[in-house]
């Protein structure tokens, strides 16, 4: 089956009528829906399929003769963000079997095996930790550390799981057979677009992390509270919002305010409570710590004007990722590929961090956008993308 | 029946076990429980009970020689805000069946019918319209106009009403036989208690509107998108939400956003759009319109500078309403009590403007809190508001 008939098959499953938008949050039908297509592409291709207690997957492709050398794996997601594109994620999958049909169309024998892997929860959409699949496979979390998580409607995670009809408490991938890994994604800013090439490969993940904001203060009557006598914790966020935004540009970083809850959310009535969530990303670290605890500063500042009160909580920070520099130059020798960095977070990152050596292919994205019903990749720089992506596990395995 | 047992029978209806806040939105099973006391405690005194097609009730006490005058009717309403206080509303229902068991035991025989009345969702806090059960029955809006309002889970007006087993295409009560409506409430803001008296009488009502300001960007990867290349409507709204209790504050009116809807409300996602609701309230019609026409200019200003659109629509416009003045200046010599404005909207409000002559009689609220789980009523300014209700019956029913 063709890269562009894979493509057609999936861009239904999840789909939002409304806005054109995905909704493949783990374990609900839609990701069941993308896992079962993903067995049988597997499994239509001979490979040997691994499916673990958290609805991981591989599929792997085994050479005729065993070498004893360590694996190759590529592959990345299949989940997405809330009304997310249809790239994010998917593109390294699809591209990742297509990579195999070209390799086999050309006769090539790997000599060590290759593994298509697809790891769940990579947004962190439903549980609020990006890439909690491969952060289990590697260790970088634990069970114990993340089976309280609930999601908005305060379902826990092992029941979400158990729901799916995954359990749980059984084994999760050995990784401890693979050398390498390499995920292909779309590219989600447009550093291709200026440099006017198909593909790329990565250097580095900026820093990047996740901060609760909860601003309280008093619930009271929108009409009758004379405005002096208010704490209205929606001031201070306000105030907070527009300091992140101000904040970001004056460094040069990333910093959004996307996801809210009000309480009680009534018309008539000025907040006790708002809980917002900070994500922000900073080419170093020490910047990023920078950047929190200079917004936090200012939205304190600005409560004990609104007398209301502010706490904010790291959910999840990951550190700057450098992936295998010997590694990315190889590859980009391959096509003469441009290196450049990325500020999104991906299972790369984890698998990177955990030492295994790891790079990333980016395809092309005309408007950077992403995150987004309007996401798009070109078809022909997708094709650019397998083919690169074939020449690439052809020098790692040959 | 004492006022504090009444008052204890009602404490545990639709009370949250965690914020101690009252969730009675209507046509929900918290509200047919209150129908349902009412019902009883109308029934066990005698009273002559009317339940109409919304649910909106009137238990009458009729004169035992009939006059032919018109009827007083005096009452409040059992729905609240969502995690809402125990007083506003309840406070005047409760009151009414007191007040009559007053006079019954001073042995006074009314020379009028006395209607004690619950109009249904007075808060607007399911489908968005204060006052709709008594804006139905004056004909201030009509089935037709309302029929089709959602609330927030998408469920229709009808479908609600119908659920809770009453018919909304059966009648509604008539008020052709009523000359004069008296609703005794609990204060929303401490203009008694600067005055150090525990009972006053209204003047007027501010106007008062809901807008929903609609802002539209563009979703977006919030790691990889650079600041500048954004078109976030969460800035947009930001600034608004500050532009907006900057012009109220600067005028000596209300400006509230409480209410707000994020999509996609992702972590990792610029939002596509925010749609939030604005509370107005001014002392004249013009200062409404004019602060209204401020804050949307100003938030229109800042969506050309963001890259983001901004639409406002007015949900409900209420102009300011005076009360029958000879009447509360009647009222008002009974005790002594004095007379005061209010910014909160009341059924006393759309029956006034039908043309009814109205009065309110106000209970002190110590904290001026309301709208949220910390309002409170001191007992014996309750008991002395009971005292107050049932003077003022007398004197309109002699």
């Amino acid at each position: 089956m063709t890269f562009e008939a894979m493509w057609r098959e999936l861009l239904p499953v999840g789909r939002s009528a409304t806005s054109g938008g995905y909704h493949r949050q783990p374990w609900t039908s839609a990701e069941s829906e993308l896992r079962a297509w993903f067995a049988e592409a597997a499994l239509a291709r001979g490979l040997e399929l691994e499916t673990d207690a958290m609805g991981n997957q591989v599929g792997w492709w085994r050479p005729v003769a065993p070498t004893g050398l360590p694996a190759v794996l590529t592959g990345s997601h299949l989940d997405s963000v809330l009304d997310g594109g249809a790239f994010d994620g998917p593109l390294g999958v699809v591209s990742a079997l297509a990579a195999l049909d070209v390799l086999r169309d050309r006769g090539f024998e790997p000599a060590r095996a290759i593994g298509v892997s697809v790891f769940t929860e990579e947004e962190g959409s439903r549980f609020g930790l990006a890439c909690l699949g491969s952060r289990l496979v590697t260790g970088a979390t634990s069970w114990e550390a993340v089976s309280r998580r609930q999601d908005r409607d305060g379902v826990y995670l092992g029941d979400a799981v158990s729901a799916s009809g995954l359990d749980p408490s059984g084994d999760l991938l050995s990784l401890v057979d693979v050398g390498c890994f390499v995920e292909l994604h779309v590219e989600q800013g447009r550093d291709l677009v200026d440099r006017d090439v198909a593909v790329g490969v990565a250097s580095q993940i900026w820093p990047h992390g996740r901060y609760r904001f909860d601003f309280t203060g008093e619930a009271n009557h929108a009409g009758t509270t004379r405005m002096e006598d208010r704490r209205d914790p929606m001031l201070t966020y306000a105030m907070t919002v527009l300091a992140a935004n101000k904040q970001a540009r004056l460094v040069d970083q990333r910093a959004t305010f996307g996801r809210l809850e009000v309480t009680p959310n009534g018309t008539n009535a000025v907040p006790s409570r708002v809980t917002a969530w900070l994500d922000a990303r900073c080419s170093t670290d020490d910047a990023l710590a920078e950047l929190v605890e200079t917004i936090s500063r200012q939205g304190l500042d600005r409560a004990s004007r609104d007398g209301t009160s502010l706490t904010v909580t790291a959910e999840s920070v990951s550190s700057s990722v450098t992936f295998d520099l010997d590694l990315a130059r190889d590859l980009a020798a391959i096509g003469d590929w441009p290196i450049i960095a990325t500020q999104a977070g991906h299972d790369a990152g984890i698998l990177s961090a955990a030492g295994i050596p790891t790079a990333m292919l980016f395809v092309r994205n005309p408007t950077g956008v992403s995150h987004s019903p309007a996401e798009s990749a070109e078809m022909a720089d997708c094709l650019a993308g397998v083919e690169a992506l074939a020449d690439t596990l052809a020098k790692l395995t040959s």
